[in-house]
């Protein structure tokens, strides 16, 4: 297998963006992981697209996703696959572009996301994520993704595994990240007592602890090493990948407290990338409750004294538009090897590498992704 | 890359199927499928599922679609991804589960589709499909697919470049070979003044020139070469494939009459190949309405005295289970390479080398795979 860098990445700011449809959101993205190219980009080059989105193709009366969006922006007629698999697609979909590109199938693929939550009837949103948990036995029985994680913060805090300022504290740490990344949707620092004394969303909990829907997209240009020159001369280097399932009910598994397609996963990108937890500088971790972003850090073997855990605010804070989420996560992962996280607070002074966890439901489809920086 | 192959195939009957759902349907192809294995499969070599589907994640009430399926099936909790790319979502699984294997990335992927269109409201079948097409422009002024391929057909008769007899004649051959197939939805002979005869859908196009809708699932295993012995000596090699894409709308092509995503994928697959039109024995090529097949296989260069197109009856007759559609044509090539389409007078004698062509929308995007019997 051949070396897979990302030599450009964009995205838009996350949150409501009620002028622009799907087509302007891709676009936008494009346009910004475009200008990211040190120098330049020929779409000419382009000889593969993998564009995440679950609402797309279905709610968003938009069909024929990925050829939709390839048209639109102008690029060529190259293969495009539109990835679905649920809050996981964007993962699923840079996968796919790492993999055509380790694999020599493709020279320079496109993985991008996008999604439009905002402006559509909370009915219609409600209902395209609610069907990516498992409907038969806990969508029909009225558990929803925060009801789902909510049992999982309870059995955890029951079994004093953590406590309840564990919780809140992963939601000071990522809005107080948040505050500072011009691209995030929650921009305010809050306290403990905020998130404590916020509303119950499902016990334990509140609002702070779960993330917001929002619109977005994001895109990153995977190329060979041969074509590395053409971009940049600070590539960053997707050295390790993974992916994996897992049942989507909660009572299928075996342990309610457990996220073990993320460890699967893991296990995998770190064979491959030759690293293990202790390697890694800052980490995207799928943080779409705070109990979330704590379990899965125990999956990725990250303990005390571990990565920084989502600089960009995360999904809490920076948002989550869902098709884009785990694409943005390797435009952040991108920035902050290169040194280019505007805010200089933000910046994870002298990373050197990251990893990326993007899941779909509550655990049932997960990626793990590891980048380095580095020279051509 | 190392060469692949597909050792075992299986599908449900195409038509009506009230009492299973996706889940049922999936586990029946797989089920077929496993026993085609001439010395059984172990899914414990599972390494990756690609899964195809429209409605699926959405309509279906089933979002997670990817992983739901694997956990259902009991099948080990591999990468799971969904694949949408509208009426070529099958080609697509199939393609990223050649590249997968054909890379070394997996040594045994599964790719399959399913779908569910016959027990749900008109409403909702007609928007799943659709939404396929340009929407601004075409659906959204009531153009639906029958009526883009009927342009097409107007514009062909009217510039002398096909007859409404031709168009009919595709309509009797592909039922012709339903009548033959116990997979197929429609299983009796028509004539040619019974499509002309028949109710107009969209001029020129009547009933008989329409595929219909339809519930099945169609599976196959895709494996590298140091596991085919594992499975059978009678294995069919993936010796080519390509894909592409294209404008969704045609206003928004050059030429009306022209698929160009078909030709641009097939060039691809010939290449790869190192074979020609000339060296293809039998066809499935996507007739959606008998003039698709028609311009198809003027884009893939089949003259007169071309290959058998269709004896599986095609999209036509065998029916058109959206995401299965991809995967089931090459579980008719499985079958009539290793000369076992059961029925005699349906079997291509001596067939040696076959082509799928599968595609999106009006030929928005576009899979061609090349398939080649061969010893180990």
């Amino acid at each position: 297998m051949g070396r897979v860098a990302i030599v450009a990445a964009g995205q838009t700011a996350f949150g409501a963006h009620p002028f622009a449809g799907v087509k302007e959101l891709f676009a936008a993205a494009l346009a910004e992981m475009a200008a990211s190219a040190d120098r330049g980009w020929d779409p000419a080059l382009l000889d593969g697209a993998y564009l995440a989105s679950l609402s797309c193709g279905q709610g968003m009366q938009l069909g024929n996703f990925a050829p939709a969006l390839v048209d639109y922006a102008g690029l060529p007629p190259v293969p495009a696959v539109h990835v679905e698999n649920a809050c996981a697609s964007g993962g699923f979909a840079l996968l796919q572009a790492v993999q055509a590109v380790a694999s020599g199938q493709a020279r320079c693929a496109l993985a991008a996301g996008v999604e439009k939550m905002r402006d559509v009837s909370g009915e219609r949103g409600r209902y395209w994520l609610g069907i990516s948990g498992d409907t038969e036995y806990e969508r029909m029985a009225g558990l929803t993704f925060a009801g789902v994680f909510g049992l999982m913060g309870a059995r955890l805090l029951a079994d004093g595994a953590m406590t309840r300022s564990d919780l809140a504290d992963v939601a000071v740490k990522n809005h107080r990240f948040g505050s500072m990344n011009p691209k995030a949707m929650r921009r305010r620092e809050i306290s403990v007592q905020q998130v404590l004394e916020a509303p119950v969303v499902a016990a334990p909990l509140t609002a702070y602890d779960c993330c917001p829907t929002s619109d977005g997209a994001a895109a990153v240009l995977v190329v060979a090493e041969e074509l590395v020159g053409t971009f940049t001369d600070e590539p960053v280097w997707v050295v390790g990948w993974g992916a994996a399932s897992d049942s989507l009910a909660l009572h299928s598994r075996g342990e309610i407290t457990r996220l073990r397609a993320a460890g699967r996963a893991a296990e995998r990108a770190y064979a491959m990338a030759g690293l293990g937890p202790a390697d890694i500088d800052l980490a995207e971790v799928h943080d779409c409750f705070t109990v979330a972003e704590l379990v899965a850090c125990r999956e990725l073997g990250f303990g005390g004294g571990g990565p920084v855990v989502n600089a960009s605010g995360g999904l809490l804070a920076k948002g989550h538009p869902i098709g884009a989420t785990g694409v943005a996560q390797a435009v952040e992962l991108f920035a902050q090897l290169r040194g280019q996280a505007q805010e200089p607070r933000r910046q994870v002074e002298g990373a050197a590498a990251g990893l990326a966890f993007n899941m779909g439901g509550s655990g049932a489809s997960a990626t793990v992704h590891i980048l380095q920086k580095g020279g051509r």
